[in-house]
């Protein structure tokens, strides 16, 4: 890794070869993690453009304006860019909605038991 | 995606082709997210059995202790895992050297300004 790449004040995005980078929302008031997904030139593009995340889906294989659909949006206060330049932290307002599909604000909602590995629900 | 990847109480990390999870290391005080990196399972059973964090070094292609050579050791207070079991976040007590290999304690220090594109530095 070169020096530039992590003090140089040039956005240039280390795509991997899907041509994607790992984007986090992270609530910007609580700092709760929200969700992780995957950001293509383009949704990187538009999520700074609109302040709105945008991210690519990789199971529908298009643009994915979080919200769009579920009403669950993503109000992006500020981008943070990791020393690499591969991964993204969007600070979001999140919208009433919650992040997860499955309805719950966070994604992250299971704990591993470092015991016997079991999952417990820790977040409504 | 099944209702019971979502729902169970039973550990089944969804590996990706190249046999690794995302992992994203939290500050558990602070709530700062501190780098992101991969896991196989090698890495998730050394954290859960040891307390410290283990990652899959991508550019090595080997089981990475953090901090054995840095002495940047996270020591983990719990793991939690998402929806589809496909990343992890490690609520951590990052050693005082930090967690970036640039000496900064995380690896996102800069941020994108919307205007123009530019990286600023915004933590130290």
């Amino acid at each position: 890794m070169s020096a530039s790449i992590e003090e140089t004040n040039k956005l240039s995005p280390n795509y991997n070869q899907e041509g994607l980078i790992t984007a986090i929302a992270q609530d910007a008031q609580t700092k709760e993690i929200l969700m992780l997904a995957w950001m293509n030139a383009e949704a990187l593009e538009k999520t700074l453009s609109t302040g709105q995340a945008h991210y690519w889906s990789r199971s529908r294989r298009q643009l994915w304006h979080k919200g769009a659909t579920s009403g669950a949006f993503q109000h992006v206060e500020s981008v943070l860019i990791d020393c690499d330049q591969d991964a993204v932290i969007l600070m979001v307002n999140q919208s009433r909605e919650g992040a997860c599909h499955t309805g719950r604000r966070s994604c992250f909602y299971r704990q591993i038991d470092p015991r016997d590995a079991t999952l417990r629900i820790v977040k409504e």
